[in-house]
């Protein structure tokens, strides 16, 4: 729980990754800042007394006055500083054991040790930073590839709390209109046309669900498209996996745990992260229709966007009588899975029959020859992106704002109910402030200690 | 390779450690250090007419001039910067993919990817550190105990580069005299006195062997006591690794990889790091002396600097004829392993026979109950460490100053048989430059490009 008390003392920590680099940051913010860090930094100068934004070599000392490191200390006095706070930031040597001493100096000195998250939630209640900025912050450390990078970067510049701030603000002229009739409410005076209101309202109403629909394409944006590569053994899935991946091989991060589940690799396509799983365990199991191969496809694949069904060619000739195709297909309709079939091995076929042309549903390919791999690529990032993939628009990629937008669309809608059916207007502008407050939640103008709580607990500590 | 023309490009990297974090600095350093920043920096004024060591907020902007990040760009102008080159250092968001992206723009804009320590070789080249005091700043990165961690804050400080400086002005003193008298070699003059000369000389010679001596304890600061736990099954090998561990668990760092055999642990003792490993794996074999058994138990002991030889009590009865004892006793004095016989569950024993008195080489004590472990554990420390553990005193813990320190004292023990039995001075300072130069080469003053090599290509990228 975060408690409003403690945001007035002064915290401490790490702000760059753990592990071993050339310099570590301690960042100290808060009201003592300065005389934190000037009881264990020894420079020309007190830091206190030096000024803003100005670096200074020295060294930090522990409270016997011992040599710790040589640091240099930058100063960044309120408001000018990322908390809007006094800080101090303390460059040390970058290894594990002398970057927690100058840490836990700074404790000893009088700091706390910030929560996750913490100095961004001060940026924010400092007013620096709205919520969806401060969330575009995590979002732009935690991003894996360019389309979650730049969805990020765009949240960070404001255009989503300037989008939701139009909104609220046609809505707040829409209630302020209908509260003005209220206390006018003896003299049975119509401020406004219900008509004009209606209309106005609607509007809002369109804009909040086209921020909503978005969120189909930010959650790709962010987080990728998960692609199952299913079929029986020797159909070709590895080798189509890494046809896929010959070329375009994704940027993947280092950071460990990313790549735990060695059966899956990553591609990227216009900067959208594609995660390709081989179902190859399958291959272990002889006979697939056995009730636990199909199992584990199954699993697997309905937790996908995409399943690419690889068949050979030469099933093409006894056509449609296979259960486990059928299974699938199933399966993929029953969740609302795209199904692409992939007919492999053309290079053996094609010298038999005439050639079978590719269609968004179905692909016939060779993932030894490489032909008809561009086609299915340009088909995989179609089905789930054509036509909705436009790096300038606004797009919702966090799931809060999602159920924020749906909460108030309800709000909204009820609201419009109300005013068609010539209720009065206290119901209409008590579920319009209900649609407002919701949308206030997402750039954070309505807050509540859980609200923050659960924003920021999902950062990582020295953010 | 180095090479000597690379020394002058700018270069740049990531400075901090990787992953993900609040933020991460990359540092740009060389003559074109302002000109690169600026290019993809922008902020209130451009950096390089800004004074140095100040720090200013802006954002990062790619070859396209579009947005990448809001970073703070930090000056420093030479020589007061790190490398004693311009430098900047831009703070941007912590995130893998951001990151990258501002170090590849400083690259796209002139930057060079620096090669690992190639600051810090820099620092070197232009006298801003000694080459011993480099090698202090990798092993202060590195250290993952506070023995480790102490020590090479004393060598960056530089007490050995003013040890091993004490002992090369006397021996130049030295070299001085002799090389005069060469000059006027056909009057016949002799300057120095040959026996104040060997006197002088014999100094030197055991300043350099105290240093050299001291290597056998910097190791231990450096890379700890490696401790093997060995003992028949159900002797309590396991029960003694946790008894040990329980009031003094090691501080172990979270970087991968360090614990990553679940056998070891980690504990310290005043500051120095003991790794105990439990031959844990001998548990499955029902015949301890059974072949491959045996053989697994010497190869774990045969790489440690001690063992502790648990046994059962119950075994004092029938003292003297256990084979696996034996050949561990074996295995240990022909290695120079410390061997330690430990006696388990007193607890037990104690009812039927008289105490028995634990010594420097036997212990008596209870897994179960605690008994006697602090004694053990003092036994463990005095062992390796007794008499020699003195933090203030000077310390080699680099296994190239200790080579070099080996060919300085070989060079000037010639030096001195020669000066004894009465050859020409040439002979002498021959052999005595020879020692110069080996002393020299550890703080650098005799360097090679395959020294600084091998010194620098041990350090990580950034630092």
């Amino acid at each position: 729980m975060y408690l409003k008390l403690r945001d007035n003392d002064t915290i401490a920590a790490v702000a760059t990754p753990l592990g071993e680099g050339g310099i570590s940051v301690i960042r100290i913010s808060g009201k003592e800042a300065f005389d934190i860090a000037d009881k264990i930094f020894i420079g020309k100068g007190k830091l206190g007394e030096l000024p803003s934004h100005t670096a200074h070599y020295g060294k930090v000392v522990d409270d016997e006055g011992r040599f710790v490191d040589e640091v240099v200390a930058v100063t960044f006095r309120n408001p000018n500083s990322y908390t809007c706070e006094d800080v101090v930031e303390l460059s040390c040597h970058g290894g594990y054991l002398v970057t927690q001493k100058v840490l836990q100096l700074s404790m000893i000195a009088g700091a706390r040790l910030a929560e996750p998250g913490e100095f961004t939630k001060r940026a924010f209640l400092n007013g620096r930073l709205d919520l969806s900025q401060a969330e575009a912050v995590a979002d732009l450390i935690h991003s894996q590839s360019e389309a979650a990078y730049r969805s990020s970067v765009r949240q960070l510049s404001g255009v989503l709390s300037r989008e939701i701030k139009a909104i609220r603000d046609e809505l707040l002229n829409l209630v302020s209109l209908l509260e003005l009739e209220l206390d006018f409410s003896d003299e049975d005076v119509e401020f406004a046309n219900r008509g004009v209101l209606a209309d106005r309202l609607e509007n809002a109403i369109g804009n909040t669900e086209t921020l909503l629909s978005s969120y189909s394409i930010g959650k790709i944006y962010k987080e990728g498209v998960r692609v199952t590569i299913a079929g029986k053994p020797n159909a070709g899935k590895s080798s189509l996996l890494n046809a896929l991946l010959e070329e375009d091989r994704a940027i993947v991060s280092p950071i460990p745990g990313t790549t735990r589940d060695t059966i899956s690799e990553s591609m990227s396509m216009n900067g959208v992260l594609f995660r390709l799983t081989d179902t190859a365990g399958l291959r272990e199991t002889a006979d697939l229709i056995e009730h636990e191969g199909v199992e584990r496809a199954e699993k697997e694949a309905g937790q996908s966007d995409i399943v690419l069904l690889v068949m050979d060619c030469i099933e093409l000739d006894y056509n449609g009588t296979e259960p486990l195709y059928d299974k699938i297909a199933d399966l993929c309709s029953s969740k609302g899975i795209r199904l692409l079939r992939v007919w492999n091995k053309i290079d053996l076929y094609s010298t038999q029959a005439p050639r079978k042309i590719s269609s968004d549903q179905t692909y016939f390919i060779s993932a030894l020859t490489g032909e008809g791999i561009d086609y299915l690529k340009k088909g995989l990032f179609d089905v789930m992106l054509n036509g909705q993939f436009d790096e300038s628009s606004v797009v919702v990629t966090n799931g809060r704002h999602r159920e924020a937008l749906e909460r108030a669309g309800k709000g909204l809608s009820l609201a419009l109910s109300s005013l068609k059916e010539g209720k009065s207007g206290e119901f209409v502008a008590l579920d319009l402030r209900a649609g407002l407050d919701a949308l206030g939640e997402i750039t954070g103008e309505i807050s509540t200690d859980d609200i923050l709580e659960n924003v920021f607990s999902k950062f990582c500590i020295g953010k």
